[in-house]
């Protein structure tokens, strides 16, 4: 692997490959992850071109030796974590926005562009790249883990957004998906297949993707309600109105209590209710949002009774109100106890099934007597339950162990699924093979071991690695 | 062959087996289609479950014999043709909504429904599957195309609405691609390989969809241009406005003639510009519907200047509006002169190019002298040229054929694809190794083998047997 290290360094060049004890552990290691691997890559390569990376996986093809892509580095499953060492391959120096194209509405960037950075840079257009995964994102890691984050109810995840990819083959070889059509039938869907294939299937050196016209206005409502379960049904009653909101958002009792003590300055400003909240987002004209906002107060009184619903009266509000939602799961990890680590779940289940699943998974966390809160991206059938809790307590880390696992079955018995957004990573192998089975597996092995016979990209994630390419690792 | 077909009837039945020769060219040729194949099938299957797909599957992989799903026959490039003969797997008799469950919007069904007799069955719970490709289209063969048609402006495409697939594959081994949430980052996308993969990786046998609210109103606007290219440009202030379209569709004036000679009596009743018309179709509340008409007619006057701006004052106007859009393709071909056939091609461009290529294309169809009339979902960069022409006249037909291949020529260079909706089947496997080359399609071809190894799911669709695979057929 070193050897593989040198010729990398030979052939982009020394100052794109780094050696040092400290940046290896920065690439290999994350504290925001609920997943970590002990293992270590020999080398982080910084490509800063679709060559660079075809030279790197010449080399490392030819060697034998496994290719770690890595992002921004904030994805929560050990995605990028390296179990079998080989080149950790850091993208975030192709960042370069390679064609933006207004008058088509989409946009041809490197991986290593920040989402946000790239909407602040389109801005003046008028349109904007709708997914809201984490402020530190990259569009290559977005792709990655086909993520979405609050925005999804009303665009759709990441594969919705993807046009076309370029991706450098474990081979070395070089293909695109597709032309740069925004609706196309042409052969298989090769996009959506690299799209939240974590790496595993090649790596991705450029993205096209669509854009939205930016709304001409947005607003933002708060409605507490008594329990889960009712502003569950109110969440279900407004999906099913066809108001289109822009975002749905649970957050429970807990998270309110946090914000109330621990918030920025300016949310804490405010005295929340420290009950289940919904958060709502409108966009659209600001006559269409009045008129939203007017029609999603009468259908949550018709179901919860009379709740406070508070509709954003200026921008400032707004943005305060909005806030609030974005800075609760930072605000929640940052105030933790020191020593504490934070698990947090990713589970989606069938719409009707929401509140009952949070009811009990919160009665199952409260029963540990740890901190526990849930955060749910209600529209899409998506929570989140994020625990905090001492690592070196053996017993409390099975115990919240045998939580997760729970909720996990509980929500396959659903007919759920154990990532919404986040992916599996290393650290929920397991439970994709409890939630799809050998035989769907099986397909999604044969499909890697097509692409990648060596089975050198990102080997030990999503899936174990099957008998005949464990030997000698 | 036969031998299969025998077993393939002492497995599911006699009754649900055919040898008949006039069901065998009712199953093999189309008149609607692009692309025909001269082989045939040596027998029709009727399963009528998932378990009798499996026998059939299982019959024909120990034999080795081709399987060819065949669903309401309206697809027009030769997609269900038998050029290596087989088994015509006609899955119209799996005809059953197996649940629907509106507290989740979705439903699940078997691939025989058809998508019009879906929403009359489910309309009353103010749910809705927004597809709207041909009346005939089956759910399974819309899932095999990955259709869209005049929806999927606000709606997005086939594979945007299917939540899981359970396939048979060719060995007889059923997977399903996932459980039942709306969302999901759980391992590959299968279910987004499997849509639009034209039946050559496994049959599908039931299919959950994910369903949208019926919108609380909808209306039509009508306005005619002075050119395609002034039509298109006004199309495309439209799109950046951020105005929610259900629908933009383009109609040239030769599809206008078409309407006031021979569209049906309503349709008749009104005298159409014979002009480029764009048929603009909103939903939403009434109100904001009003308002999304004031705002697209200043917006079209605004890039256009005083085009005449119909917006439809009554749903019985609004239903005529609507009539002559959905009526123009089945008035065009069924009154094109006796003996003659229709060439129907299905380009899509980033939009900016997308008056060009109509341009162009309406140009070196006029020089023909043939008759060719121009559709367009402009809101996708797709449309439609449709030509009728002899195909006794072989001069006329090569012509015919090299207007074709110079538009696709010409898509492609602009970055286009060969398919916006009607996918590849016989007809357009050439053009689609030009769009992609050869190892974008060498990756298909490697996932086609992985999952079907001895090639026997719809052989010689979406690109040609590998050389290996065309021994003894």
């Amino acid at each position: 692997m070193l050897q593989a290290a040198a010729e990398i360094s030979d052939a982009i060049g020394v100052d794109n490959v780094s050696y040092d004890e400290d940046v290896l552990d920065h690439h290999g290691h994350s504290d925001w992850s609920t997943s970590n691997s002990p293992g270590r890559a020999v080398a982080v390569a910084y490509p800063r071109s679709t060559d660079d990376v075809v030279a790197i996986a010449k080399v490392c093809n030819a060697r034998n030796v496994p290719m770690v892509p890595y992002g921004a580095g904030s994805s929560v499953e050990g995605n990028f974590s390296q179990p079998y060492s080989g080149i950790c391959i850091d993208l975030t120096r192709m960042d370069r926005i390679i064609a933006f194209r207004p008058e088509d509405m989409d946009v041809t960037v490197q991986p290593g562009v920040n989402w946000m950075d790239l909407n602040a840079k389109i801005a003046e257009s008028g349109l904007f790249f709708p997914m809201d995964p984490s402020p530190t994102a990259t569009i290559g890691g977005m792709v990655s883990t086909n993520c979405s984050g609050t925005n999804a109810m009303r665009y759709g995840t990441m594969k919705d957004w993807v046009v076309n990819l370029t991706v450098v083959l474990a081979d070395g070889n070089v293909i695109k998906t597709r032309r740069r059509p925004r609706k196309s039938s042409a052969g298989y869907n090769l996009t959506s297949l690299f799209v939240g294939s974590e790496g595993t299937l090649g790596i991705v050196t450029e993205i096209t993707l669509k854009l939205a016209p930016t709304p001409a206005d947005t607003s933002v409502a708060v409605v507490s309600f008594p329990s889960i379960a009712s502003a569950a049904e109110a969440a279900s009653a407004l999906m099913r109105s066809g108001i289109q909101l822009a975002a749905l958002e649970l957050m429970d009792d807990v998270q309110m209590q946090i914000l109330n003590r621990h918030g920025s300055e300016r949310v804490r400003a405010r005295k929340w209710a420290e009950a289940p909240t919904l958060f709502l987002r409108f966009s659209g004209t600001t006559d269409g949002i009045r008129s939203d906002a007017r029609r999603s107060g009468e259908i949550v009184r018709a179901v919860a009774g009379k709740v406070p619903f508070h509709f954003a009266r200026t921008k400032q509000d707004e943005h305060d109100l909005w806030a609030a939602r974005k800075e609760a799961l930072f605000t929640m990890v940052s105030t933790r106890p020191p020593g504490t680590e934070a698990w947090s779940t990713d589970i989606a289940v069938p719409l009707s099934r929401l509140a009952e699943i949070i009811d009990v998974s919160k009665r199952e966390c409260g029963s540990l007597g740890i901190f526990a809160s849930v955060m749910g991206h209600v529209g899409d059938g998506n929570f989140h339950v994020t625990m905090t809790y001492d690592p070196k307590d053996e017993v409390m880390r099975k115990r919240v162990e045998d939580v997760v696992h729970d909720m996990t079955n509980m929500a396959l018995e659903m007919e759920g699924t154990v990532s919404g957004e986040h992916a599996i990573g290393i650290g929920k192998k397991d439970c994709l093979l409890d939630e799809l089975g050998e035989g769907t597996i099986g397909v999604m092995k044969g499909l890697k071991r097509s692409i990648d016979p060596k089975w050198i990209m990102n080997p030990g994630k999503v899936f174990d690695l099957p008998a005949d390419m464990k030997k000698g690792r």
